[in-house]
């Protein structure tokens, strides 16, 4: 039997998502967007997960799409319509899987993140990268401009950075992608799984409801105007405030001493 | 007599307020919001007042909400739910004061600011920092989440800037801060006061309708789509256009004079 | 008979359009507002065209409105009230042209680009600048706040750096303009040309037809939610892939040759 095309390893609350198909450069197959959906759902249920990492066999992270079974899908009598209409949503359902996800997910990022792949870090609640990765969203250099991935990149990096990388092809270095948003900080390669850890471990200490009324509040306020934000965001903290949890965390504060949150 | 809370000096067309509450590193209690909010109103009335400077008295600029206050409310029998709903919406109303202000609003900002603290920062028109200053949403330490907090800062910064500083907590320096858009310019700890006067000089001297109906203009065109924030600005240049000052400011432009503005 | 106001060179598919005025710093005077309307309808339906560049003869790209001309609507019974509001209409127009543009429009920028100029840099799709540029939205110096450029600028960069630049009227150079985002990289003035016509010929080799719709995505679903953003973007990705040419682009991918796209 061959490898599952997605490894999941739990370990102190954190589990370790590892796209596990290198020769493919972690294509995002039929496969490996269902193995991710189940997943992700399996995720959204599990109380003892408080953060997850999303990493890439191999010598990249994520290649994108993957283009052959793509052209396969093409010799239906519709030559593919249905199988890419039914292939995007899929994958833009998985894309929103992460952030509705009650955990925060890190990318971490090494080799290649291309197309679909570099959306998938774009995705990420947070991102880490190893010197020396590189970005693109270099669909438009095969003649299939990369829109999806556009709404994750858009919304993560300035204007222009985001059309010049879509309408060029051309990579961005991980230097280039810390300086604009798309990730969060570059490590030295050796330390990359490392660095990676100790940010899910920093999140993982927090107390989990508040980590996940946070996320979520995050994403549904950052659509609204401000005015709706605030009155939304405030509801979130009234409720934040009525756990006991939240009630010993404040006390042990005040008392300079740890909460116990047991 | 104990010392104002909220202290105001009026110098030069410019308002400097100093949150006054050292001892509590000027903590957004209920007392403090009060004057804020009473503070502002006067101000939006003001017409001798061009420019408004808001700094911290001691080491802190504002280490967010009062929580022994907070803590107290807890003992009415809805254990707080009616003081905190108040509380949150009083502290909302207080921060969107502060784009509605006809005048720009510089945070002068140095020791720390730190969840709603830092949302003071992100809420203000313009930001210098002290070299040394230390930035933070970090209610997660405490089980409490930003989420007003965040309200303001994601509309300031990078979505995985943002999503990092409120999930783990972590401080964030001034250069850091300068550089992902939360504070306009750095300068060192002694030079503070004088930068930041020198930014609220500069402003005061324009012409005040036209910062006045410019800066409403900002925040209402930036919620906008392109086409109705284009229709809404064009509205706005013509009645600009009709003010006699401006036309003068544009013909003494025009002959290489300085502008009659008095 | 004098210099056209607009220039128009086309060399290999590329289109350099050059505002002709420099006596007045190429200002968006009436006749060149016109000129730029009726080119960029022109070039909307020329498919000889990939690529646009936007430069400016003579020391500026561009200094915005023409003042004098501006003045002299005020002789008008109405006080210039119908001329300032079609003005204003006409130049907004021009500008949402560039977005819905087939073809990405680069600004080629030197000199100064100034208040209805800068509104000029930050609508083009890309902006390469020459060092020594400076760019500002400086009407608040005479009493005319940037309103109309303020609805461009507010798209490219972070709120604090457009807010300070519209109230202090003060100048940003080449440098800073990349770090904020209001264009895409700064070169030596002396490579200025060269480095423009090499983005151009970057965009100019790709299916032009994957760029087209890619650009048209790309401004649509940014005002778009999350959701209805990907449900857009998805449907764009379907048609994209029915088209010959991208079967052929992906299959010359897979084959590891270049696509014949002729």
């Amino acid at each position: 039997m061959s490898d599952p095309i997605l490894l999941r390893d739990d370990h102190g609350g954190i589990a370790t998502l590892t796209l596990n198909a290198p020769a493919s450069l972690n294509a995002l197959s039929d496969a490996m967007l269902a193995a991710l959906k189940a997943e992700f759902a399996r995720l959204a249920g599990d109380g003892t997960i408080r953060a997850i990492v999303l990493k890439g066999a191999g010598k990249a992270f994520c290649a994108g799409h993957d283009l052959k079974e793509m052209q396969a899908g093409r010799q239906s009598p519709d030559r593919g319509r249905a199988y890419f209409a039914d292939l995007f949503a899929r994958c833009a359902e998985v894309m929103q899987l992460i952030p509705a996800l009650p955990q925060p997910v890190i990318a971490e990022v090494q080799g290649i993140a291309t197309a679909a792949g570099c959306q998938l870090v774009a995705t990420c609640d947070m991102a880490v990268a190893a010197e020396g990765t590189r970005f693109g969203v270099n669909g438009v250099n095969i003649g299939l401009f990369c829109s999806t991935p556009m709404v994750a990149l858009s919304r993560n990096v300035p204007r222009k950075v985001a059309f010049e990388m879509l309408t060029t092809g051309q990579f961005i270095d991980a230097t280039r992608a810390a300086e604009v948003g798309l990730v969060n900080r570059v490590v030295p390669a050796e330390a990359l799984g490392a660095e990676t850890r100790a940010l899910a471990e920093t999140v993982a200490q927090k107390l989990t409801a508040a980590v996940k009324i946070g996320k979520r509040a995050f994403y549904d306020q950052i659509e609204m105007t401000r005015a709706a934000a605030y009155d939304h965001a405030a509801a979130v903290m009234v409720e934040n405030m009525l756990w006991r949890d939240t009630e010993e965390g404040i006390s042990a504060f005040l008392e300079k001493r740890r909460p116990d949150w047991s």
